[in-house]
């Protein structure tokens, strides 16, 4: 069973050819480079190069109506928007397909493939410039009545900044990649380089003895164990993940973070906390996972 | 099929006969009257006077070991502590029974008998003295990796006093039936009855139109809601069941939180909301359902 995995982000697009369990080919190409659904389709055939695939899996960064699979709000490919892009590029493939939410792809992928394999109960928790979180019991995602659960990123857990999601106090606002940069400025970090810093540019400055970062890392470390602590105390997860590119430095974030819920839980049983595997492919592996399934 | 159900808790012992669907005999016993689990199998059998059992559930108040059904702390009857009761009744009663954490009891029945017949999603919230919850999928309760999924009661949603569980600010300091009492005192509510004011002493109090009473359970409902928002982010329930004595005046509680929860919401899908309905009995309930699944 030849298996393609389509990880269409906002930025770069990674493929995934995978024949039963081993990679045969991988590739990351920037998503500037599709106007549309066509150029990705060609893409893809170019790609593949006539090697023979049976099914594909295409992730979606946003909505997706779980029925029809349209896309109902791509955070950001708004071109995207109510498309079905799963089955407008299995028809210039001419080979099945589906299409998956990209968070959940990429947790499944962990919890299955990655730092969670062999786990029965597992949370991921991906810590980029948005915060994503994925219950998976059984390597399916619980994904809510809704669709709404794992939105750990938007427990309001600090008196802090108006929130994306237009709560106050978001875990999002204290440790999301940008958010983490823009907290150090408004402390009162010094920043030169170009552009806005970020979490690497906040560890950096940390390392460097900046005060003021290690003093903003700390509140964004406190954060993260607040939200964390309601996890354990409605879900009470077997083993807890954390990934995403905030996690990358675990000496300034993850480990301080897990320090800092042990000393807060009381009745609270702190799982195992393991750091992702799969990297930037989480959502790849997961896209496969999803080609996979399709029946 | 005859099932026995015994709700032991730790005032009243609630006795619940059921042949397949329906009710054949209840009965209320004032716990006190049993000393140890041999007087409560001579109360078993003087309530059966001969008629025919198959099976029985035990309900127990406090955790319960999973394999051994050993208890391991018993919150109100620590004579319990260390027996595996359900073996020793089923000894003294000749037939197979099972015990069952009262908790989990209750919401399993309100969920699959109760208010939440139906619906395949249910997060159930008993606000009594102590604050209980949880997740019922599919008639079953998920008790999360270590026993501890659910604990809505024990969400730091205040930044108000010590918990029982050695937190500050719990939801459990600011509706629990004792504590919202306390609060009340606490804000100047003038009591002169006996003993200390509970949630029925402040509802009454501010139907009278003491504002003090008032203020209390503003506060009381707006900490329910922040604790119920967590809950709609992190587990998306498809219906919310609430339950127990202090939503018995649902005018003063349930209805206030939930029109603070709608106003706090922004990317949340609120649930529909209903009031329990086996009330005191969905213990009794519970433990015939446990019953009915032994093997
Ligand atoms: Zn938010
Ligand atoms: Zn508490």
């Amino acid at each position: 069973m030849n298996l393609l995995g389509i990880d269409h982000g906002g930025t770069s697009t990674k493929l995934l050819l995978v024949d039963d369990d081993s990679v045969v080919d991988r590739a990351t190409v920037a998503t500037g480079s599709f106007a549309d659904l066509d150029e990705l389709a060609d893409g893809l055939l170019a790609f593949l190069a006539g090697r023979p695939v049976d099914r594909f899996g295409l992730t979606v960064a946003g909505t997706l109506d779980p029925v029809t699979q349209v896309v109902l709000s791509s955070a950001n490919l708004r071109w995207l928007d109510g498309l079905a892009p799963a089955a407008l590029l299995a028809e210039r493939l001419g080979v099945p397909g589906t299409a998956v939410q990209d968070g959940a792809a990429a947790a499944t992928a962990e919890a299955r493939l990655g730092a969670g394999r062999g786990a029965e109960d597992v949370f991921v928790v991906a810590l980029g410039t948005g915060i994503a979180g994925a219950h998976v019991m059984g390597g399916q995602v619980r994904a809510g009545a809704a669709g709404g659960a794992g939105e750990i990123g938007h427990l309001v857990v600090t008196d802090g900044p108006l929130c994306s999601c237009r709560q106050r106090g978001c875990l999002e606002t204290a440790i999301g990649g940008v958010q983490l940069g823009a907290r150090w400025l408004e402390a009162g970090g010094v920043w030169s380089g170009p552009g806005a810093p970020t979490a690497r540019e906040v560890v950096t400055a940390a390392e460097g003895g900046d005060p003021t970062a290690v003093a903003t890392l700390a509140t964004a470390t406190d954060a993260l164990a607040r939200a964390l602590l309601h996890l354990l105390a409605l879900v009470d997860p077997g083993l807890l993940v954390v990934g995403g590119g905030v996690a990358s430095a675990p000496r300034w974030t993850v480990e301080p973070a897990v320090r800092r819920l042990r000393e807060l839980a009381t009745f609270h049983r702190v799982p195992e906390v393991r750091l992702a595997e799969l990297g930037s492919w989480a959502g790849a592996h997961g896209a496969v996972l999803a080609a996979g399934a399709v029946g």
